[in-house]
């Protein structure tokens, strides 16, 4: 059984959702008030800029009429104790005269900690590490952006039940449902860049636009980042091309770079550049979290949302440079083997030598479940 | 958002639940008294020749002192209409004073059926349909015995994320994790007898047997049943000839049927029957679904499990003999394209010829997640 207080958690989790991509940079965070087993008052941070969950939580108890004073304060991430944009929350949770609070994860930034301590301090009953695991897998892009110069980076493929992402032929359309899809065009509508590998550019010839009904015509489309180190030669043959090359970021290599096709792509607007290359051989030869640092640092990208195809996928995975793996998975079976896949490249002799995630949630959409998974190198036990 | 009374319905299920395996051959059914929105009185099918959870539930009212005629009953399953091993419980819903009744999916037994009908021929009211593909695909089972001379046939399969169920080189051990392997003892535990195919059998040597330290010495073992073309040569090299012949069947072609070996695994004890020929030479031309009706009709078994490997699974999903399949995933990449998959034999030129299913359940199992799939056949709006 799980500890008292983790219905309170899960519903301060269920708030900090609601700052989901307005949030950032900030963290996204929530926070309840529980008074005699009840949930009295709400608040979570809903964008950058605005009051902390906790300062928001306390005035939702100022609303509905109830002292703070009275209740256990429950929030997903420690209290700040340092003046930034707004006063620490340590401080507005002294004022109310909070005496209990129960924290989900402790912050790890040095400029944010410490508001446990000091809290406890001056005699509030601080508990925490309550669903510590979940409520840190929540913050996974703050702490990617505290940690890193990388923006967070959602992985999304799509796959049958046995794995396969389309037909030998190449038919894809669809494996997913209608219901995935649009969850696709609602993730290219919130990040700054989206990624494809060479191979998935030249098949598929992808818009990589968001084509939601319900976005107006004003809406902001992402960077299309296409990773090649083979340019296109007749760009006229290529939507990105032909219907937005000042969108189109080519990463390639130096003698690409300096060839005559990424001239031609120049001259229709597009970026071509070099990323430097590694001695790593595996993944491409090609660094990779170079292009994805320069996206954050040129064009301010705290999100990308990386589509395959399976090659790149996986250097993404093995590199950590994915802090999100969105897995689409359709209830339907391709049974044959000569059908391509989800990943190649690797030749495991052993269970042992996978490549192991951590599963976090699973969700039906539509007919399908979209399964996401995260490193285990971000277990809190490994901290 | 659904019917108010589907919270009800769905713990209702879920007491319906606490009979599985028990209640065989009848199905599992659950029923609560709902009173001023709360549940005040609980039942289920417990065992085959107990009360109907209808009964239950009213002597579980009378024990907390409830009134059932002041209640709403909420039942998983139409009331029966006919004196079987019990009295009819739409008797019993009269003689309670009950005047509202919700019932989760209709019986289609045509010796059943009419509970319904004949409840509101007295004045009852009565509200079907609420929950009605998920308490149907509660008791499929029921339905495969009421409709089928089959058993009703799970069939189990683990693999990674991307569909591999080994390494190249045949490692498979362990693809899923602890719980998950516990699940499937716990599965050869209920069932009658575990079914794989030859190169399963040839490959891994497997004893099919329940290993749950929980379980005491006096466990009943399920019938191991081998189905190949290729009977084995040397006896002495499989465990299942050396431990347990007399519990070991093997389902063959007529002239293997035959054979010296099929002598020789007799005198062991084993059983050899050969499956008649069909005409359908994509499913091995055995008609499996003759030996699944021989196991019910000569051995009892009202459940049996299929272990694979995926040219079997593929047969029991195509021909629909599988009436449930649980895809235990763990969240692991191999990332080889020469790594056996799930499934093999097919090969769809569009992804409207693949074979689709329904996903009816999604669950954590320890590290990895177990999906349960059932067909599509099975909707209620194409009964």
């Amino acid at each position: 059984m799980g500890h008292p207080m983790e219905p309170f958690m899960r519903e301060a989790m269920a708030l900090a959702e609601k700052g989901r991509w307005h949030a950032a940079p900030n963290p996204t965070v929530g926070a309840v008030l529980v008074h005699q087993g009840a949930v009295v008052a709400r608040g979570w941070h809903t964008a950058c800029g605005q009051p902390h969950a906790e300062v928001e939580c306390l005035r939702d108890a100022a609303r509905n009429n109830v002292d703070p004073a009275e209740c256990t304060l429950v929030v997903t991430l420690e209290p700040c104790n340092h003046h930034g944009k707004t006063p620490p929350c340590t401080q507005a949770i002294l004022e109310a005269g909070i005496r209990n609070v129960v924290v989900g994860f402790c912050d790890p930034n040095p400029k944010a900690a410490g508001g446990a301590d000091f809290l406890r301090g001056h005699g509030v009953h601080v508990e925490t590490g309550i669903l510590e695991q979940e409520c840190r897998d929540q913050i996974t892009d703050f702490l990617t952006w505290v940690a890193t110069p990388l923006p967070y980076t959602i992985l999304k493929l799509a796959s049958t039940l046995d794995g396969k992402i389309a037909t030998r032929s190449g038919n894809s359309r669809w494996i997913s449902g209608p219901e995935s899809r649009a969850r696709v065009h609602e993730l290219r509508r919130r990040v700054g860049a989206v990624i494809v590998g060479g191979t998935t550019f030249r098949k598929d010839d992808p818009q990589l636009t968001c084509r939601l009904d319900e976005t107006d015509g004003a809406l902001q489309q992402p960077l299309a980042v296409v990773i090649t180190s083979q340019l296109p030669n007749v760009p006229e043959s290529f939507k990105l091309l032909r219907e937005r090359p000042e969108q189109t970021v080519f990463w390639t290599t130096d003698d690409a770079a300096q060839s005559r096709a990424a001239e031609v792509l120049r001259e229709r607007g597009c970026t071509v550049m070099a990323l430097p290359s590694t001695a790593d051989t595996t993944h491409g030869a090609r660094d990779i979290a170079h292009g994805l640092a320069w996206l954050r640092s040129h064009h301010g990208c705290l999100y990308t949302l990386c589509e395959g195809g399976g090659k790149l996928a996986l250097t993404m995975l093995e590199l950590g440079l994915a802090q999100e793996f969105q897995l689409h998975m359709a209830p339907k079976i391709m049974a044959d083997s000569k059908a391509p896949g989800l990943f190649d490249g690797r030749n495991p002799a052993t269970m042992e030598e996978v490549l192991g995630l951590r599963m976090t949630a699973t969700e039906k959409s539509g007919d399908d479940v979209i399964i996401t998974l995260r490193r285990r190198e971000e277990l809190c036990s490994q901290d």
